[in-house]
């Protein structure tokens, strides 16, 4: 049976906790959260959904020696209104410094032993903190990084050349941040290179790279937070380690070079991340990634 | 094709958009809020997820004309802060009286012809008030009533006597609100008669009638609203309109009787209201429906 | 992680496997069959399917060892030719009686300590015999019984009231065979009582019971197997095991006062058969189950 | 609302009914076969599972009226016996022949103005003389083609280097037949072009291409026909048409060049083949593809 446990019932977290329900993906929910209320307000309106689904879901909330025997843990916790007056993801980062030690806490505690996936900002440092705090390997422990910019990418370049997002392949590199980049020597539509495409048809690459760095100001502008690409990006990867499926994509992995977690192309299954997949970078791509692994170690710092 | 509208992007609205283009329900899908900047953030939320969904939904926002040919509309405007301060459905009721007019004349000058899921609260009085408005049929027109308050009962009852709540079986009925009651006389659990059980194991049916009545307030003080048992059940509905499943559940239907809608027993498919499915109550179980159909009624006036 | 065996790779096996694969609800999915062509045969046929699916399947053929930590065993191995020319349920019996040892060794040095869910005919005879080899507990061992021919019920009923199945609650009991009968006593139509509508309507209970028991020869007659309604009753009740989900249906369930299984009301989940939910049958009806039991025990012996 | 017609129903196109039934989604689906009893079992098997599915599906069996208001026909049609005595797909040619002018007479007569998706083989052909009778235009019509070959070789592949086939982009072109062929140019692993991994690897080209080819084979020789991968291709498509998707794959298409149908690179969406997508060939890669659509040519003759 599938058991996940969700840690952090925000917008991102409590929508990610209905979509397994609905979906009737897991067997088996756990839901944790600071605010007791919430985490009570959240299992009693999934309970209430269970009526109308056809399918069942154990609902199990606030307790984090449930996650004992977990598939996968989902972090998602966070201060997003630190972000709304600061306006950058790393405006949680002294508020998710303090949570991330209580989270990592319980979670150690409970003997945990699956996949843990986290998507508390800036992910790339919580990331690296939690598998060093709660002594995970470092294939069990990834980050959603730049898995939501490539969507915001691949939706970017398929708004701009009439095109399903889905036609679009390719990656978005570095930090889930601001130092993000396209690596478009990697992006192809209907298998043709985007580089040969944008000098036939005059496309402007920085600027589609903006839209995807950008894209979620635009969400966030107009209802404060992000949280329906987030939540399906996060299950799309929970779905990949459950069935060992290999989903070769971006995640904030483990660099060696850089001894923290960024966003880089991986693979993606039951241990974890299965391996890197290293894609050859042209030399200015390379640079930008190399800049953007500074930006993370210094607010690692 | 499927296509589906929602009028209204809060919580609500936003969670049936979600899930409309999460489980690749519909089609194409007209998305309409009063507040352009939330449309448009909500708009993006969902584009950014089709890279990572299998299906594919077109996503048409801030557009009545495109109504026109749209199988369902789902009505789910409102002003949830009014309700924070008034704790009472009603309390919506002066900003939702206006805002109708204006929804109501968006869908009649679409041209529209299918079925209309009302959710907007007080439920009753609004889908009263969209029927003669728009114009079109009592059939055409319901509102989500009691089904949702059905399934807190179905979920309060499981919880009772540790059952799935897909096997306890029957109805609330009445004003979505205060006056609704469970009909203990249509209620079985597995196969067996309630209120029989009641005596044998000493269940408190007013207890757990007032559990489903208040079941929405506990999800409502922890996170200041509800919105997935609202947008399943929502769907549900949604679902048998399409497939024309002849869905027999309860939902707000206009009774002659009472000249107005109110939750009842009916049957759910492409034209909307099938029929009534009239069930034998007790004399104080139609004393409470009548009571509860003065109590829209007033408010209607 | 969800993981299923199925053994024995004909129609109804073969398409127990697809669904599973297909709608994604298992990570590992075991497939078994005596005809080494015929596993090879289903295994790449649904691996050829992976490629175009959202989501991924571990598929292992032809190893018995591998069911050691399934969740679920789904029995469906038989002889269908025997019954084309017998006309009758038990005309597999003599093939099977053989099958099932080697099926009932092969479970049993796996080490398998989940639930089993026989589907091969005799039904009742099958799952008798397969509880007693492996020496799983009577809680952990049923058979998909009358689930199959409640649904087919359930249809018949439809078709005459005009009314979709689902609207048709109720039981049909006793031997998955030619001794099987509706108990209308529990049968309601939208929450209205068979028995009393049969009056009112002129309903020929008699003939409609006949078109439950005989429903599956249409389809046979026509295909020379059914798979697809069988199929589906597994599945849902492969599901209800992985969620713990209490499905309140009537399956073949080991009886006490027969000493083997019979189909009969139950609740399934995780553990298997949670309970049996005893319903208050008429006097007839208990003579008929009485009769049924007898008929399943002659061909036990 | 959506509606499809499946004409043939062998295990192909049963598979591909129950499919459209199990996974909910279409609304209507009208079901067509020369074998009346067939019709009637398939029918039937299909309306059992009803009681057990959450969704439901209107069957209408036997009726080409009935296709008038359809989005889609999925024509699957045949005579498998005569590929077994042949061993190749043009085997049922002559079968097909005649079967050919019954189908597209009854779809001309229906007023049918959607899309079709032609399965039958040998599909190039098959689909060229059906576009041709119905009159429908090149646009609106398209067979399955090399979509089926493909994910044949992205299993084949993903098998030799431990891949998850959806790790394995690229296209099989030409003839769904004996003279198809692996544009290897166009296949990439995880954005790794497969020809340089494969003087890395030492990888045999030539031998996953056959892989590839004869991939149906070793499924036909085992149950004497495939099934699952066929239809799963099939659904995919039916999706993509019923989302307007702009799905780029490969199917069998018109070539003006060639003047017939055969497997290349296209789009598909609401009005079935959106655009063809050209992809750069080596010239040995061009050579083949003019010599499968030679051989297609031949058959047409």
């Amino acid at each position: 049976m599938r058991k996940i446990g969700v840690i952090g019932l925000g917008h991102v977290g409590a929508t990610i906790a209905y979509t397994l329900v609905a979906k009737g993906i897991v067997d088996e929910l756990v839901i944790i959260d600071k605010n007791q209320d919430k985490a009570t307000a959240e299992e009693y309106d999934l309970r209430d959904t269970l009526a109308r689904l056809d399918t069942f879901t154990k609902i199990i909330p606030q307790d984090y020696q449930a996650l004992c025997d977990a598939d996968i843990i989902i972090t998602a916790f966070g201060n997003i209104d630190s972000i709304r007056m600061n306006g950058d993801r790393f405006g949680e980062l002294k508020f998710n410094m303090q949570a991330v030690q209580e989270v990592a806490a319980g979670i150690k505690s409970s003997g945990f032993n699956g996949v843990l996936i986290n998507i508390t900002n800036p992910c790339d440092v919580i990331t690296t903190i939690l598998q060093q705090q709660i002594g995970l390997s470092k294939q069990q422990v990834f980050g959603t990084g730049t898995f939501l910019d490539t969507a915001r990418m691949q939706r970017a370049v398929g708004q701009a050349l009439h095109e399903d997002p889905k036609n679009v392949s390719g990656y978005v590199l570095g930090e889930h941040g601001e130092s993000q980049f396209t690596a478009w020597s990697t992006v192809e539509v209907k298998g043709h290179p985007i580089t040969k495409m944008a000098q036939e048809l005059a496309l402007d690459l920085d600027e589609l790279d903006q839209q995807a760095r950008r894209g979620g100001w635009l969400v966030f502008y107009g209802k404060h937070y992000t949280c329906y690409a987030i939540a399906t990006c996060a299950i799309k990867l929970a779905l990949a380690v459950l069935s060992d499926a290999h989903l070769a994509c971006p995640t904030s992995v483990y660099l060696d070079q850089y001894q923290h977690y960024i966003g880089y192309p991986a693979v993606i299954g039951r241990q974890g991340i299965i391996e890197l997949n290293p894609l050859k970078l042209t030399t200015a791509e390379q640079a930008k990634l190399d800049q953007s692994a500074k930006t993370i170690k210094e607010k690692l710092n």
